[in-house]
């Protein structure tokens, strides 16, 4: 929030709060691409004036900021929920895999934006350093893990939890809500794989 | 090749073969989108004209159903080669498994830009065809392996062929020939996840 105007002046037209506009803007984004998205254009999705836009947000930049926090702010919460747990490494490593399956599946279309930020702009580097923050905290669960003697020390820890990241996040490529199974179901295959692999014991 | 003439008429100036002419054209289209990226923006990056460009290729759709074809050709050559041999299922997963990590690594660029095809044209739809039948192809392994016993039966086989396919192409994102280990390191730390998993034995 950065505006500091009372709800009843910030709303644009009837039929659109905040978080409506998010949702609706999120999704041209990713449909068109945020580059290529004006501020026109998001208006005529949302069929309301730009400066009705401009009563919710001070720019498309601001847009992009709210949506890439919507899934930053959820990735980081899941890691510091788990992190604060009394738990050995390998059994917090695989919460952080299966929070961060359930937050790719309920926060969709903010994690799709988010994976397509290149660096930009100051907001879009900002992103990027926060989501490779979250990897480089898997991989020092991994680390401790293996300290532990809980993870095998012959594969590399640099490219592991990026591997294990790359697993879950091409999740935003395939997975629908039907015919593949709730996301209870796509955390497990993913914590089985990665923890005890796809060989029969 | 979708033209008869003679490779000396099809050069344009000296300086750029076809494959030159390509490798150039697929950076154009990774870094500023195959979309935003006119036949004059093309040009201006060779540093020759657009009819120079026409010497070589029909069409901007034709650069990208060769660059598409430069990816997927080399994957499905992999998978056949596997395919041809007398090996258990599980052990040819792991080989098609490694042979996609050396694809990727081999034709970072074609690969970046078969990974960001949506389906917008003809060639991009076949293109996807051909991206989920490898999926599919991997996805019959799986299931083989599972009536061999070699792989265990509770995970999805709908998803495990996806989740290991989107472990490898995420190497497409953070993948460096330095500082990451040579292509055979990271193929045998993906095949020691999918298989045995992280876990100390």
């Amino acid at each position: 929030m950065t505006t500091t105007q009372p709800a009843a002046v910030r709303r644009g037209r009837p039929g659109y709060d905040r978080e409506q506009l998010l949702q609706v803007c999120v999704e041209v984004f990713n449909q068109h691409g945020y580059d290529a998205t004006s501020m026109g254009k998001l208006a005529e999705h949302l069929g309301i004036t730009k400066s009705a836009i401009y009563h919710h947000v001070s720019s498309k930049e601001e847009l992009l900021e709210l949506s890439l926090n919507r899934a930053l702010d959820s990735l980081e919460a899941e890691y510091d929920a788990v992190h604060a747990r009394p738990l050995p490494a390998v059994e917090r490593l695989e919460l952080v895999l299966r929070g961060s399956v359930r937050v790719l599946v309920e926060q969709m279309p903010y994690v799709t934006l988010l994976l397509r930020v290149r660096g930009n702009s100051e907001v879009e580097i900002t992103a990027l350093q926060r989501r490779r923050r979250f990897t480089r905290q898997v991989g020092e669960l991994i680390a401790q893990a293996q300290d532990d003697g809980d993870i095998r020390t012959d594969i590399s820890a640099v490219a592991a939890p990026r591997l294990l990241m790359g697993m879950v996040n091409s999740m935003v490529d395939w997975y629908r809500p039907t015919g593949i199974g709730g996301p209870e179901e796509v955390a497990d295959t993913v914590a089985k794989i990665a923890l005890d692999g796809l060989r029969a014991p």
